[in-house]
């Protein structure tokens, strides 16, 4: 028993995001990479950005209330204010407990909407970065890819947020920008999220699953 | 008449700002500044951070709240966004069209506060104020300077804000942060806030006519 605990105490979590555009079916996804997390007993916190905490609520009301719209240098300083209170309060803590954790969006939804999409410098978001999450990164990144037409089919029966309603540059721009990170980072797969939901489904399971055995090999 | 107005349009503004602890007197002397201001026949336009906008106004409620404790990350984050949006909307467009700016706090707050006051490294403060505002930086600073006793007693009849409540070794800290500021910047102009009301004034006036003067010689 007593080993058990120990080694339970010093077995730090995996943190996992879903990324992509907005209709990709990132929500769907992350309720299934909870449930198979689950299966294979681990325990997990599902979460999402921007907010997770009670002043990340707070800010994401600022950052997607249409009726307030900000200059992108205030959305990628909020983005990352709503992030380290995030990190600090709920990633971290769970992390360093042993669970793990399913995060909708993280930075590089920043580097894709607010650097691709808004125009803020790649250099400036790896600062910020740097300074709010040093050596707290996703482990493993599922991005979901679909064309802003099917995104925009999808989103067609939503209230839309201030980026749902930007135009088709915009979210051509994003969709890039995710590419763009995905070619940059090993820790990001894409799967391609315009398809029938279970071929979608199937191959996050796949995904998920690598990642699990992949992460016990190394203990 | 043609040419006046074309003089006008191409005449800058000045940015003066208030600076010290709470309790020092800022916002008496900013009164007087845009009085003098005024006196000399320039259009001012006062204001304060953190707030001065819709969004930033909003961020200050987050900030100030003491129920809402955030990071020390993420308060100087928030700081920068209400700072970004408060430089972008109010103060350049009102320094471009001639305005002068009197605002009560700017980033040398934040080097007091969250930098001395709540440890943040001063090189990540310096990056942010480059990413949030290059080439907006104070004309003129007028720090008042009260030991922290004077500015807890001053303060005693005030429903404290979040910053209000720190313990006496915080405000030691800021008060050095302000001193440390000021040997470093030449805008700097540091008047004992701890004398009698007439006194303070009559150093902030002869500080803001002598500036005047300096910013009429050079034009």
């Amino acid at each position: 028993m007593e080993e058990a605990r120990q080694v339970d105490a010093t077995r730090r979590g995996r943190f996992i995001t879903l990324e992509g555009p907005d209709g990709a079916g990132k929500t769907t996804q992350a309720h299934l990479v909870a449930a198979i997390l689950r299966a294979h007993g681990k325990e997990v916190v599902t979460t999402r950005e921007p907010g997770g905490t009670a002043v990340g609520n707070r800010l994401r009301q600022v950052l997607l209330d249409p009726e307030t719209p900000v200059q992108p240098t205030t959305e990628t300083l909020l983005m990352f204010a709503a992030r380290a209170e995030h990190v600090a309060r709920v990633i971290e803590p769970a992390l360093a407990a042993g669970r793990w954790v399913v995060c909708d969006r993280f930075t590089d939804s920043t580097f894709a909407y607010q650097g691709d999409g808004r125009g803020i410098a790649k250099g400036d978001i790896e600062a910020l970065a740097a300074f709010t999450h040093a050596g707290c990164w996703p482990d493993l990144t599922l991005c979901l890819d679909v064309p802003p037409a099917t995104s925009a089919e999808r989103m067609h029966e939503r209230t839309l947020d201030g980026f749902e309603r930007e135009d088709g540059d915009f979210h051509r721009r994003v969709r890039e920008g995710f590419a763009k990170r995905a070619a940059k980072e090993a820790r990001i797969v894409v799967i391609d999220g315009s398809r029938a939901l279970d071929m979608v489904s199937r191959a996050v399971r796949n995904t998920v699953e690598a990642f699990i055995r992949r992460s016990e090999a190394t203990r």
